[in-house]
């Protein structure tokens, strides 16, 4: 699936030599039929039309199922991308993807920014029966404001982006490239669809991955104040219906939480991530990139979680590990410190 | 003590048999003579004609002594309620309290937001000599800012909330539900009064408790950048004079800090706890809900509080023993992975 | 290095017997000749005309070496002082240099306060081709906008901020006494140059110390949504090009960032610690002040630094141990705990 294009319009479409020529990745295999790909999109929901990328070998299953058109990856992979599919290979296959990205996408991080009061609010914004809208808050071209919902003072929603009935969007508060449900409410000062911490390394530094992914909130959500979700990669962030978020939670690229789960404040959690429905994440704790968090799960607070946790697994430290050997550890080490001591 | 009607008007009064049919619970016992009942508030503050709970059994001693006429309790908590008072009772006791909470306050999270211009600095606030307001800053019906206060742009000051003299609020800050003292600094993008992290579990989700207290702030507190403190559930936060907060620390709920702490940078203090005076926290430590930290306690960096800390205990660690322990500890599972490894 | 009287023009100058009576610190000795003096500035970098102070005994090198024209130490210390400076000894130098920094600069968190929309992009201000600066947005006198930059909504850019070409500047960001270069990214609500955690503790609580340092960021930085990079004391807190800082993190006054650094979500970096080029630094870490990080280093997320880490060495855990012995440890004390129990 290639990005909203109500978001994320792309350039193109460029044939396989184009490319090559934009990514300085070599052209291994071309399929039978010419073509011109449309757009990029994730290894597993890319079409026929779409180029995709290998770089993180977690994912290896994914590019032998992919149904992309064109892939890029590295030497040793080619043999595992599907028969039908063009290849293209690079030793860094994620600075290759990020310069096809950039060329579908060059504008990918576009903001609007109004530079006079009649266009603060756009003309063509839909803004529902009742919608308040405070004094400096700006709505983007095509936003859609649900009936009832309430816009606090000098908050910004960005181009394109839905908003459902009876929301409550803080002061100063700001939405980007997100699609939100009904009854939500986003305190002041959260950070809704900033771009991911995404960039490929390179000789000459780090290079941008363009975001082009959105922040995708069901109803009910709450967020908390200054909490920041960023936007997905080329997939969405996902926040489940009736799902609360505390203060200062920061929720990276990628990320799928379930439904009525539950985030206390200063939670982090690392891109790609899928957590399910019903799941409790105490104060404080971390968790690692590209891990799922089972339905039902409870991790206690300060935790820090490097590996999958099962279906209400209740974890705790830093590595996370079950709760009642957190606790055994815990005395343990305390004795073995009484004993030395005497 | 009822919540601030400045901030939170009533609604009601309700008799305990309406506030059954409100929350479902059962009114196992009424009251001599018939009553009806202003408002909700904490246990230990509740007066004759407001309504409060019990839920954490934390706080079973401040149930046995309620001055509150009517209190919600779970059915083997009928008889610790005094003699004089109503008591409904309820399998799910903050559920109940959240549907009387919301009966009194329905527009708990009430939001000033004002739509043009001319209500940006409302006609009621009362703004002192040589104060200076910013363009984009909004002061809501009622508030006050005392002499020499300076509120840089696009910060939010709501509804009724008072600022004392010489106060300095940073760019885009929000405060609601506020009584802020003199000579007090909130740096940019501070969020003083959001509602805290409050909601009752039912089989339908997670149910907001109407969050009814304010945040009370000590003259020359000063407060860092995009840091949070939730406003009280129904009693106060309350930071005490000359305290200083570092940027993105969290405060929840009830929190109460006493005076002349030192807070460092993306500290976390759960809920209700209460910290007595001159306590220093190192940076990024948490401390969980219910807690008692006393007077001159030293919290080192990172540590995570699951205990009540003593006056002028030392601790470190996660959870958090003291800090000697800490060492002893991390000397001994030094020692013990080198023999296993020789 | 006297601060940049650009932002902070200082006021003075002062004879040593008048800092003596600003400080209540005694005057006990004089230099040859009788001098006044313009600035305070950090001991590693002060001249002849310039105050300075001994307080954290890590420093006392740059004491011995300093060509500070005139010196606030503790008695102890009054020989180490180079013997052309002036000497004043105080039981507690960090307060008496408050009092005399703040008679430099008694104005030292100066805030540009626009009170009308004219004045809101300050006349003086330089604005280069191409830039766009949205509604609600304030460009204080003397600032510069190189062409080409975006500044979002609701931003803030301080008196005399300077901001390269190419930048773009999000939502209610605000950005003080800072120097900017080319192609740099700063999300929303991100906190540039607020004033550092600095005071000094007397008898009747703390005492602000001026932070009259700078933000200085070099081209092609990026840094993440309310993320707060506190200005510095007297140095400047610097960040080097092509570093890549996610969101929520807090950058305390005085750090210096190398360049092609990757700093993750909600990292805390106290005040005055060094850190070299192409540093990794995982999610939620905490690394204390005063430190060095050297080249290449790389910490684990959730990782607590308590010292110096050497070039290309990479730690984990709290306090911070090599990755190695960091798995090893965790394995024996899991060991150790599974024979407890049985």
């Amino acid at each position: 699936m290639a990005p909203d294009a109500s978001f994320f319009p792309p350039s193109g479409p460029f044939s396989a030599e184009e490319l090559s020529a934009i990514s300085g990745a070599d052209l291994a295999r071309r399929p039978g039929r010419t073509s011109r790909y449309d757009n990029v999109a994730a290894l597993d929901s890319a079409g026929a039309s779409e180029v995709s990328f290998l770089d993180n070998k977690l994912y290896t299953d994914q590019l032998k199922m992919t149904g992309a058109g064109c892939c890029v990856v590295r030497p040793e992979n080619l043999e595992l991308v599907p028969v039908d599919a063009a290849v293209l290979i690079s030793d860094n296959p994620y600075l290759a993807y990020a310069a096809i990205a950039s060329a579908y996408h060059p504008d990918w991080d576009e903001t609007y920014v109004p530079q006079t009061d009649d266009d603060r609010i756009h003309a063509s914004a839909t803004i529902g029966d009742g919608v308040e809208i405070g004094t400096g808050a700006v709505v983007g071209p095509g936003a859609e404001i649900g009936a009832g919902s309430r816009i606090a003072p000098n908050a910004y929603i960005g181009r394109g982006v839905r908003i459902g009935e009876n929301c409550r969007i803080g002061a100063s508060a700001s939405i980007r490239f997100s699609v939100i449900g009904d009854s939500v409410a986003i305190y002041a000062g959260a950070r809704i669809g900033e771009p991911g911490f995404g960039f490929a390394v390179s000789d000459t530094g780090p290079v941008s991955v363009p975001q082009v992914g959105r922040v995708v909130i069901g109803d009910s959500v709450e967020i908390g104040a200054n909490t920041t979700i960023d936007r997905g990669a080329a997939p969405d962030t996902i926040i489940g219906a009736g799902t609360r978020i505390d203060n200062l939670v920061q929720i990276g690229h990628n990320v799928e939480i379930g439904r009525m789960c539950i985030i206390v404040a200063q939670v982090g959690i690392a891109g790609s991530t899928k957590i399910g429905d019903g799941v409790q994440i105490g104060g404080q704790s971390g968790i690692s990139g590209h891990l799922t968090i089972d339905d039902g799960a409870r991790i206690a607070a300060c935790s820090g979680v490097m590996r999958d946790i099962g279906p209400g697994e209740t974890v705790a430290g830093a590595p996370a590990i079950p709760m009642r050997q957190f606790f055994r550890q815990t005395a343990a080490l305390s004795r073995l410190a009484q004993k030395k001591e005497s």
